[in-house]
């Protein structure tokens, strides 16, 4: 699978690089290390930092601004951000209010903000972590992986933090999030390592993959291509299991090379399936928000949500991302 | 190459439907046709009206919103609009004021728009027509194709027109987009048409394509595959021996199956040549805005700009492509 890029081993630099050149008022890059944090600083207000390993993109620094995160910390492709790199973010970010580690479930990823979290502490900046867990492909809930979920609890706390809520009650929101929100994702093609050129799964041309991950990760069952209408009501009755209060935010996630017109077609069952369910959806979103290199295929988000989730939901920022 | 979608020929209008019901507060749907309109009407202002074929997603519909287009018509698949459609577009879209047609140069829809203007004269609602011709990999200019740089027409005559401006004077600024825009593109992969699979053309894994059209043409030059870098220079060096005003917005365009991570990438290796080369980036943007399905490349787009132009592009618009 050809990229474009120069080499490998700058993809993630690269990348950070042309970012901030792109929004150099929004954006800068701590000096040495491939972390983005906002061009201005938070004012007395809690700070966000996410992160992992990059390829997920616009997750996560396209997700700095107000209302939303204030610093990102991008490790390598798939590959969880050494601790040293995780405090760079929390000392970028920190504005004197504490920060709130939003940390996807893997255990490098949580390994390694766990020990950042230590390592700021020593250093008297207050620190919290929530560690995201909405991808129901995978059945024991404590191993179930962070996905597209992930940017709901951005949203979500990033606008309770700029609203002034004390860590505390930032950490309550993300939380309330993390307890209720679902995914679960599919693909028609992998994606491949920038390094090896290599695909994450190999996968027939007529052949698709319910249950993926986003680092390649190949899913839990492996059938002939359906109709989007049959990926949808396979996808909905999984989810639907889980999530049973009927006022929910969507979200249609694409994986990073799935066109807009097919997330769109998608959206389309996605809402008559739901309707037809007795679901009322109250903000659906359709885009790349969490994806996977280049893979094609989506994921479905469910959160159920109430009056105080929509007013987070809807809030304003100006993440390029979301 | 498989598709997310139920049936190719309801591909287009599965998309319509979806993008209505994923931004009910955006967007109506005309009755009967693939056009789509501002939900809230226009008040006393000239309205925009563009479209073409389908499969350039954001474009055109995704270009709706305050500040830029009124209505957008939505052909089949790389398969320019009947002059009915067009012609319920303009309905759709005039508030009285007139409605200007921006149109990419392709001889189906510059004729079918023609008969459209015709048709809508005929029931007295004034239409002007631009034509957009900005792809340089096409020597002879009146025979350029209109790509990424009818994005810039767009919002900067949809600008012009909420500000109040005449149809004349929108038409002029349109001109005047027009008539320094300049685009060319590339492809790693091809995109592949929904109704019989085939690719648009046939390109070996290690191979690119240079100087690639949005409907599947193929390029001006097939060579192996090269760094981003090596890329950037040859067509920086091919739009740049036409653009010579130092003072330019750029835009980086993903071609539908391009990750972000890339399009950042190539954005830094833009940047830094159009630097190299006395250029002064006043606005960059990097992101899918035309398209060609799930074709794997990038197109670049130089537009020279002054203080009005760029003030247009600063414009607010609530469009969700922009």
């Amino acid at each position: 699978m050809d990229k474009l890029m120069q080499d490998a081993n700058r993809f993630v630099s690269d990348m950070v690089e042309g970012l901030v050149l792109a929004h150099p008022d929004l954006y800068a890059k701590v000096d040495g290390v491939n972390v983005v944090k906002r061009k201005e600083p938070l004012n007395g207000k809690v700070a966000l930092v996410s992160g992992g390993g990059s390829g997920h993109e616009p997750a996560h620094a396209g997700f700095i601004g107000d209302g939303m995160l204030a610093a990102a910390v991008c490790g390598e492709v798939f590959t969880s951000p050494t601790p040293d790199m995780v405090l760079e973010g929390i000392k970028a970010a920190d504005a004197g209010k504490g920060v709130l580690l939003v940390v996807k479930n893997y255990s490098g990823d949580v390994m390694n903000f766990d020990m950042a979290k230590e390592l700021a502490e020593l250093e008297d900046i207050e620190v919290e972590t929530v560690v995201v867990k909405d991808d129901i492909a995978i059945k024991k809930e404590e191993d179930r992986r962070g996905v597209a979920g992930t940017v709901f609890v951005h949203k979500i706390a990033g606008a309770a933090a700029a609203e002034g809520k004390s860590l505390a009650e930032v950490k309550a929101i993300a939380e309330k999030v993390i307890g209720s929100v679902r995914s679960i994702g599919m693909a028609l093609s992998p994606c491949y390592m920038p390094e090896s050129g290599k695909p994450g799964f190999d996968l027939h041309e007529d052949e698709m993959e319910i249950g993926i991950g986003i680092h390649g990760e190949k899913g839990i069952d492996r059938k002939p291509v359906a109709s989007v209408e049959a990926i949808v009501t396979e996808l909905l009755d999984r989810l639907t299991a889980e999530v049973t209060d009927k006022k929910v935010a969507v979200m249609v996630n694409g994986m990073g090379g799935t066109p807009e017109s097919e997330l769109y077609i998608t959206y389309k069952y996605v809402a008559e399936q739901l309707q037809a369910k007795g679901y009322d959806i109250v903000r659906p979103y359709v885009g790349n928000y969490m994806t996977s290199l280049e893979m094609h295929g989506f994921s479905i988000t469910l959160l159920p949500v109430d009056d105080e989730l929509v007013g987070y939901l809807d809030a304003k920022t100006n993440a390029i991302g979301f």
